[in-house]
């Protein structure tokens, strides 16, 4: 069976305020130095392993997404790449059910897999391996996670609690290369919200326990008859805007079903009373997968390359560090900048907004982020 | 006697970078949020009591002197003024000689003042009466200067040994209503460097010590015959181009004597050998003259109204602070600022150029402005 991939693109967050804004969200953005767009990364990665990209964004971002993945030579990934246009957020179930349902329709039962839009993965061929296992395991029924082996007790992100293994038949799943690929997956026993420092050191002591990645893959048949069950209105109103998708009804029957959604998450619409029911697995990356959600500064310090201070005319912005021993500047488009006597200094700048902080307070940014939305 | 003031506006200075630049030096801005610059406040304040005042700038800040003085209806201040031209900066005894040289050959004998144009005074008829005092002393043939009563044990300031008091008698000054004047003056003993805290707060518990306000008022013949006496090199070429100044070979005398002149203060020039040989005199000035130099952000934060946070449609930055107490954002320009865990944060941003300090490093940003520069 083919992957049909879904990426949801929203959510402006406010934890990497001011550089990922509502106007600017991180998707869109190169925030890791990387030369493209978090987006334009996320589709790249997904492209070998993809039959199709789904894209689905807020109505005020369609024209950025529409420029960065198709506009400009599409990237150069030989995938097709759909936008579907939400009127008005109505969170990740509402995004990843209709874009399941549109392509149930025109594809017939398959493999969709959601993931998140601006998420960093250092092996991309060691993703590949994990998404086609996710696959093998989805093609049997199961919603279908990719579970991370931890590297430390983060606190940051919920976990996965994985129970008996399953077993995949040697060759039954192959990388793209078409060499067989031996990762091992396991029932999910459970879910875990963000845990605190003590829990999450004891996940880590006991095993059997992964980072949450956000990925969900699932096959289009399943993920639709799970919210028949558990959410039978938004799987209602979701079959009849998937019904006009592709008439010129689209519009009035988007219209007026979309906003009357309802406004919830997968992992609770679906993952949740799935993984009670016996329905969820999990892929066990190892940590060599080298994901990260890129979730807050401490996250964007650890990852960046360069200095992220390109000025107007292309060149660096100067930077004068004193007695501020591990300070970071990220300071496109200022011209001069200086730090004096604040170790461990965090300095933001974007398009007239600027943050001021130290590393240990880089929880914090999310208040200045509420403040300033 | 006549008071003709002297303004030597110059030096770009480093410590309030990024504020005041080579470019946007102090004395063209704003920077206590009065509504005139630093140089309009100046000039407005010795209107009442001058014949005329002469500011001596750089050759880059002429356009935006005469702008500030004298295109936009001469600030309503009954004065006329003129500007003085210097093609490099050759400090300030050669700004001051000149001027003191042209008006000398202008007026004769007269008396001129020279005042800092980026220093602040609270009691404007206060300083009226001091330096009108210090007009008294002066005809009577002193190189006088303001000396400031201390408030407290400052570093940042130069000090003036005071010894005999002057004998000035009852109407002989009177001020600009015409009211008699009693402000004690004194002999000057000696000029003492910026001193260190202890040596700072004996003077204190001596008594007999004033700030020195830089400010220099003398009678030109003295100023002119002194010059001869130290400096005679400097006095010829002074004379040389101050000959020529009303005649149309200005600007070629100006250019092969004014590059040659000794770049010296007038401190070490004249007030501290004539001080040596018994010819200088300070006027005592209460403390509640509330005189200040600016000279760092320690004083603009103490001296500012009002925020200093104007965008450029004219309403202020947004500033959000939090676990930040004493915290200062200087954001001119600037849309947003967010200070988050930075107690004495001082943020200052201008053009491009950002400051991220705390207060008790204010002394650093020298360094910064010195980089930068």
């Amino acid at each position: 069976m083919h992957l049909h991939a879904i990426i949801p693109a929203g959510g402006a967050g406010t934890r990497l305020w001011p550089l990922s804004t509502a106007k600017t969200p991180k998707f869109l953005l190169d925030l890791l130095g990387s030369g493209s767009s978090m987006l334009q990364d996320t589709v790249r990665r997904l492209a070998p392993i993809s039959q199709g990209i789904t894209v689905v964004t807020g109505q005020g971002h369609v024209k950025a997404v529409s420029e960065q993945l198709i506009s400009e030579g599409g990237l150069g990934a030989d995938v097709s790449v759909d936008i579907v246009a939400e009127p008005t957020p109505r969170d990740s179930m509402a995004a990843i059910g209709l874009a399941t349902a549109i392509i149930h329709q025109r594809h017939g039962d398959c493999i969709v897999g959601s993931f998140a839009a601006d998420h960093v993965i250092g092996d991309e061929a060691l993703f590949h391996e994990c998404v086609l296992t996710a696959c093998e395991v989805a093609s049997r029924g199961f919603l279908t996670t990719i579970g991370i082996e931890p590297t430390h007790a983060a606190t940051g992100f919920g976990y996965i609690q994985g129970s008996d293994p399953l077993d995949i038949p040697f060759g039954a799943v192959r990388n793209v290369a078409g060499d067989p690929v031996d990762m091992p997956a396991y029932h999910v026993a459970n879910f875990k919200e963000k845990p605190d420092e003590t829990l999450a050191a004891s996940y880590l002591a006991q095993g059997g326990y992964w980072w949450n990645a956000g990925m969900f893959i699932v096959r289009s048949g399943v993920l639709l008859n799970a919210l028949k069950q558990h959410h039978p209105d938004l799987a209602t109103g979701l079959e009849k805007i998937a019904a006009s998708w592709d008439t010129q009804a689209r519009d009035e029957v988007m219209g007026k079903h979309w906003p009357e959604l309802t406004k919830i998450a997968i992992d609770h619409a679906l993952a949740e009373p799935m993984a009670t029911a016996g329905l969820v697995a999990t892929v066990a990356a190892p940590k060599s997968l080298a994901w990260d959600d890129v979730g807050d500064y401490e996250a964007l310090i650890r990852l960046r390359t360069g200095s992220g201070n390109e000025r107007e005319d292309g060149s660096d912005a100067k930077v004068f560090l004193q007695d501020s021993a591990g300070a970071t500047v990220l300071a496109n488009g200022l011209s001069s900048v200086a730090v004096l006597g604040i170790p461990d200094a965090l300095v933001a700048y974007h398009n007239g907004q600027l943050l001021v902080t130290t590393r240990s307070h880089a929880q914090d940014v999310k208040d200045a982020g509420s403040y300033f939305a």
